[in-house]
């Protein structure tokens, strides 16, 4: 009897030390999840940041590409769209993208607000700050190739535009959940989402504003560039860096989470194929201008880094090293050959943006199913056409439609006279021994 | 007998149990401290490597704001001063601002040391390293109001009192816990323990110093100012990116910790306020000069970017979003009324860093109570008014002593050649076809 | 009876609860080891991201301190370089220093590849991607030293030639546990093995190049410098700056740790005296133009800045704050002695790579048995000379070798043209008022 007892008690004992130790693997639990939040929260803050750094590196890229008459333009171009994008998205643009049905293909028209708990697994605004810095880079493509002529408060109308519904809208598609996730699409950090998307909202720039004045000739051949030679080599150096470093944060971060094992080896392993692909275009680019022109340009050196760095961006992540170099250099080569066909077309893209973003974008984003089993090529076509026709259209609609009411392009005086100080009132530079 | 021996037993072996677990427990609190220990040490960390960028920042929006002939004097004091800067600030600066008795006046004249154990929650380095950065932008902001007619060393001498007393005495009063804290005063980040009282200070070198050769007709109208034009704005440009993104470290590290669920919150949340009110701010100066200029001038874009920045800094966290965007465009505002309000005084701030930082930060600290609860407008305007004045007062008399002594305004002769060939002996620019 | 039954029946069951308290804990120490490893992952993560931007803050030092007709052409030759180095150190060079035997000469020639698991303690991933950024380093220092005369493809061979054998193998001998290491070498982030090491290879380039056409005159002496004025002070200043925040993460994540206390308080000294020694530097190098020349010379000032940053990567752990000032103070001194010394023997190095980098870097190494006491001076002397003759000889038969068969040096024509319009064929600034 007393066995029996004494038994039953050992059992209520072994039960209550079973739920005590239950109880507190619970609490560690929690703290677990504390430390992934904080984790996940401050890898969004981080690339927040590294994005942010692309902000810079757009606008010293262009600054330097355009000529002396047009640099204080590009300036208050790219800082002024930084800001304009940011507080369209924080009012309309993120909940048109990510407020959207399951397969649907349209969000809501909501401002954004936050509703971060643990459960969430990272603050709702370190993924605002985060997903801002893309919106201003979408925006930034489409400002080097429209400059030098476009007036600069119908492009803040359009980078608006941009930033409340074409890149939200196409982007949700995707990343928000719409149909094209469901349809199978993969883009892991917007190849086609941002950079097609914000090159093929270029050429409709391009196209609506026609060339620069005197760019091409009455045969149709590109003019020596001499008249439009780039104002600041070194800008342009500078930029490329600052972009080159904010894509391991457009490209690492967009693993979306830090807090595991699992995440923070992807990340590392991100940052390398993506800095070997930037480092392949580089190279591509360095060696095909030896090759075609005798000279090693540093301009296609620098685009060509651009280049593989777009191409890699739709999938950083299943590569291996080598397929890495190749999509990276291959980007290049398509960069390169693209900047000849577009000036071939008498398309003025003054930075060589189209050809960088949309041609090595699209380009990347068919690539993926090489590495990645979980797509394939049809699919990743249907993406890469839905996006850019989407973004083309409904671009080319703004500028037409701009055109038509307040007037898109300077006058010829103005042209002439240069955007710095018809449109801005402040001359770039002011240099004098 | 043996039931009661029995269940005595049981007792103190239940008794072990509940000890091996409490003093498991412990060892798991003590994890979690040393994770939350290297979460907070690695904020100061960032932070201050964010920060540290401000100094590369204000470098280049000063060297692209002076003339041609100001640039590598420009440089010389930025990079000489964010060294002298941290060296007194090691020596005398930290502890006369945080070795402060509670509800004092003045720290002690000690130089900083280490004293971090698992408990005191972050590395007194990192800290320092976090704090000495704050320091070198306080000193930052005078040097381009003086630009281009204040001697070197007697601005290094300036600014080695401003990092030893000026700026940690005044800052203990509120950050060391001095009678400002006491008193109720609140300023997150600093609108007023950094901006405005490196502002006032600005202001009391630009009337010692009075103004440029020629700057000022005798009518008292400001010249045209093509003789002062700006030697290069996209250095401008990139300075002020530069800041922008050094503000997401100055103001959200300025939580203190990263290693909660509330802290990395809190973080978020005020890289967003603090990126939207510098996005206000910058679309308020665009359409501000171009309503009442006709041109969109990018001076003040960049300049309303950091008016809208430096106001939301004084509580870069209760705000909503609305509210930020209100702080970051009057912050805008202000510093475009204050600019025409100083040229109208014929004080000559070559950068315009009185109406950014003084008139901004003052803006800003008053509007605090709008969001934060446990703050009064009285007792804002008290730290304002206390700390502007006694940084004025304090900066007034140190720059009237060298005056007096060895020479504060380079010579007419050296004027007219320009501080870079007079005192830095290298011309800045050398550039030919 | 029965108590002797209970008796082990209790053993038995605190036996249970003891091992499911040890199983528990167990799960505990994996939990903390993940934790550990995401944050050791993001020390080199980010310690990477800098380090990258010393590639870009040695491209903008570099492209100001060359004239005018040979900037496009650094531009090229250092992102290139940054992109062939990287693509290199991958293939050949990872493993040529870390798959060496313990004691052992020389790694395997090997391409890199990850291995990481929970147990090695961090991504094998990040740490490519931050030592990668070393090996660019290195290769930057050289750059500089040798422009304007230098052919391009010439020197991207040596690049790689760098990045796949003569850093690595010196670099190996000791990070990779090679016999210098087993001598008891110390050398905490690579005075001597990255910057002595670049430092040594730059003196063979400029040896075997020749000094620029008019450098110095018949009479030995160096011309007036006019003819060879650097070409953008504001750039030259921004490179340094980008160097110096650069170098947080270069000397700060070699600890090669950040998971526990003790990592995270040794990151966040070595911060510090990073910070003051580059700070004593800049004084020095301020003081002592101004004690010789009469005038505050930039130029020393930035490279005082980074000679005291070489010379504290030695040691920047154990000096206490005066040790580092005194070690940033007497890089800087020797480092301005030493470009006298250079221009003395006609020695034309560029931008000062061999007195800031090899200079410094030598007298940084010999000083580490002042603070570090597990190290004596014969070794360190040991460990200099060893690494600074393998890289100047290896370096010496390397520009030897390409002299003789493709060609080093441009033509005399090329090099009145500047290399900018012979080899790139893209003039750096196209500034017109």
């Amino acid at each position: 009897m007393i066995k029996i007892k004494w038994f039953f008690s050992r059992l209520i004992l072994n039960l209550l030390v079973f739920l005590s130790l239950i109880s507190f693997a619970k609490a560690e639990t929690v703290m677990s999840a504390e430390g992934q939040y904080i984790f996940n929260t401050l890898g969004f803050y981080l690339g927040g940041v590294l994005v942010a750094f692309m902000a810079a590196g757009f606008c010293m890229l262009e600054s330097g590409l355009v000529t002396t008459k047009s640099v204080s333009t590009i300036a208050a171009k790219n800082i002024g769209k930084f800001a304009i994008c940011s507080l369209i998205f924080l009012l309309f643009g993120y909940n048109m993208a990510y407020a959207i049905p399951e397969g649907g293909y349209i969000g809501k028209f909501l401002m954004w607000s936050d509703s971060s708990e643990l459960g969430t697994g990272y603050s709702d605004h370190s993924d605002w700050f985060f997903q801002t810095m893309f919106v201003c880079a979408t925006a930034s493509i489409v400002s080097g190739a429209v400059a030098e002529r476009i007036k600069i408060w119908p492009f803040f109308i359009f980078a608006a535009i941009m930033a409340g519904f074409i890149y939200p809208i196409s982007m949700g598609w995707q990343w928000g959940g719409g149909w094209l996730a469901v349809a199978g699409f993969s883009d892991f950090a917007g190849s086609t989402l941002v950079h097609a998307c914000g090159g093929a909202a270029a050429l409709a720039g391009v196209i609506v504003l026609g060339a620069r004045e005197g760019r091409f000739n009455l045969k149709g051949q590109a003019k020596s560039l001499v008249p439009f030679a780039a104002s600041s080599i070194p800008l342009v150096t500078l930029g490329t860096f600052l972009l080159w470093f904010g894509w391991f944060g457009f490209n690492g971060f967009s693993q979306l989470a830090m807090g595991t094992f699992d995440d923070v080896n992807a990340i590392s392993k991100i940052a390398v194929n993506t800095h070997i692909a930037g480092a392949a275009g580089t190279v591509a680019g360095a060696v095909i201008t030896r090759l075609m022109g005798g000279k090693t340009d540093i301009i296609m050196m620098l685009n060509g880094a651009l280049a593989g760095l777009v191409a890699i961006t739709a999938e950083p992540l299943t590569p291996s090293p080598f397929l890495a170099i190749f999509i990276g250099a291959m980007g290049a080569l398509i960069m390169y050959f693209g900047t000849k066909f577009l000036e071939y077309q008498k398309l003025d893209d003054v930075v060589g943006a189209i050809p960088v973003h949309m041609f090595a974008g699209i380009f990347g984003t068919l690539m993926v199913p090489i590495s990645n089993p979980n797509t394939n090529f049809g699919t990743q076509l249907l993406g890469v056409i839905s996006v850019c026709v989407f973004s083309f259209i409904f671009s080319y609609i703004v500028f037409k439609v701009l055109k038509q009411t307040i007037g898109l392009r300077i006058s010829k005086e103005a042209e002439k006279l240069g955007t710095d100080k018809a449109e801005v009132g402040v001359v770039a530079y002011s240099i004098r021994d």
